[in-house]
């Protein structure tokens, strides 16, 4: 974390549905606060057990004028099945609260188009960006909860500009 | 458990489709096995966190010379949504290797007809046939690992006929 | 369980205290009765953590008429550190309810009496004892919720005599 | 944490024995680190099950040039039982790995000296100290572990003066 300029902007999210707020987030009006977007998938047993808790864990845990934790459901494969009606009723059930978009499926892949844009491995992934808009982790597999909440504090911790 | 002759006899499941098995399981042909039928649905967490490892467990612990695990898919909401497709991505994502059916849709209702015949009132519920073919044990919600182990191990204990 | 009657029949406890008891427990006494036999030391890990919630919850599941839980405090190695005295504020902070008996020290080895009697490789372990008082099952280490209950269940089920 | 300069500075631990150290650490020559302080008695469960695991696991994430796990055994009650040879025995046999401090029994009162200079209230409790050597957070309880590790971030990210 010496050279922070260097790190990549991190690009807009490509999605075609929301969960759990009023209107589409956008990163860009987000600055000033650090953004934890969980990728994920319906189907994915890591996620509902260990990266879904953890990403509500953290939203009780923060205002979101300060952290705004955002799921994004990644479907890379079983595309007929994990439809944003599916998607609706297992955020139901699992009565998640946080926001959660749908990232855009690709016409020509299976990928949709955020997950190769930030070149995500798999699910789950977490991507923290900070307070200027910038990558700053990019983790495929869970990731212990004191492990990121000392990445989280740190980037809490850095001036806004 | 002093009257046994009173217990009501398990009617056949009404099934329209399994994994796990060569064939579908007939209960008539299961006589002087234990079966542990375990109702869920794939989008209820209690049935993903607690009763479908409960199930494997069961499992990998007897042979299926003595104890028949079966699971039961009664959908009973959101029917387009917990497709026979969706159902078999959920067992392969979940490693799930126990016999499971599919409860048949009604045609005028939303409960499936199984759970209907058993009279169900959700999931995750267990069943418990003894070697008669007698329902012993119908519990809706989780049951803790010992007292399920305690009940099957008193009907394992009973003679054939 | 072909041949119960070579079982051996379980020798009686050598003890120097008890807790949670008005009385001792003698085992002969306790003909008719399942008993549960944990051997533990405060010292050891696994038993606190999997060994003596497993005894607890099985004395909440069953009437004492039935089923009698024993833990037995097997000091043989920190005799100095395992006291009564300490085993005494242990009991209190872990909140432990069931009958537990202290291991009677040997005047000429670390292991204590019924620990060589039962021929005990280390703690945490558990023995069943049926009915008839015959030792029906001597486990070294953890065993799954649901197999111990299974056995105990077909123990439950024999008949008294 | 408008006003760091109005934390009070950490008094420095009065100790009896250490263990997992050459030597006994002094707070004084830890400036420029962060200091996690985790006082417990070896007989509280809520220590065991939760707060030494906490401590084990933020120790294994961090490197000591930049944060000091130690642990601090605040005996107030039981002192005949909870004992030096006994709290070297718990360490040996949970496999405590990081620093661990016994708080210098008091002559004239149970607490022991460095719990009241303190004021802590009961174990487990944590304290955080900053790079400047003060007192940043005393927490009675279990605290969650993306929650500590946020603070933690955060002074991890204060320049050392």
């Amino acid at each position: 974390m010496t050279q922070p300029n260097n790190y990549p902007l991190a690009p807009e999210l490509e999605t075609c549905a929301w969960f759990n707020t009023e209107q589409p987030l956008l990163l860009g009006a987000l600055q000033g606060k650090i953004i934890a977007l969980f990728a994920f998938q319906m189907l994915c047993p890591g996620c509902v057990s260990h990266s879904l808790p953890q990403a509500s864990a953290l939203q009780k845990l923060y205002p979101t004028t300060q952290l705004q934790v955002i799921g994004l459901h990644t479907v890379f494969e079983h595309h007929q099945i994990m439809t944003i009606e599916a998607l609706q009723v297992f955020i139901a059930e699992y009565a998640l609260r946080f926001a959660i978009a749908v990232d855009q499926p690709s016409t020509i892949e299976s990928q949709p188009l955020t997950m190769t844009k930030y070149q995500l491995q798999g699910t789950p992934s977490i991507v923290l960006i900070d307070k200027q808009g910038r990558v700053r982790l990019k983790h495929f597999g869970h990731i212990h909860d004191l492990q990121l909440g000392i990445i989280i504090g740190r980037l809490l911790a850095e001036p806004n500009n």
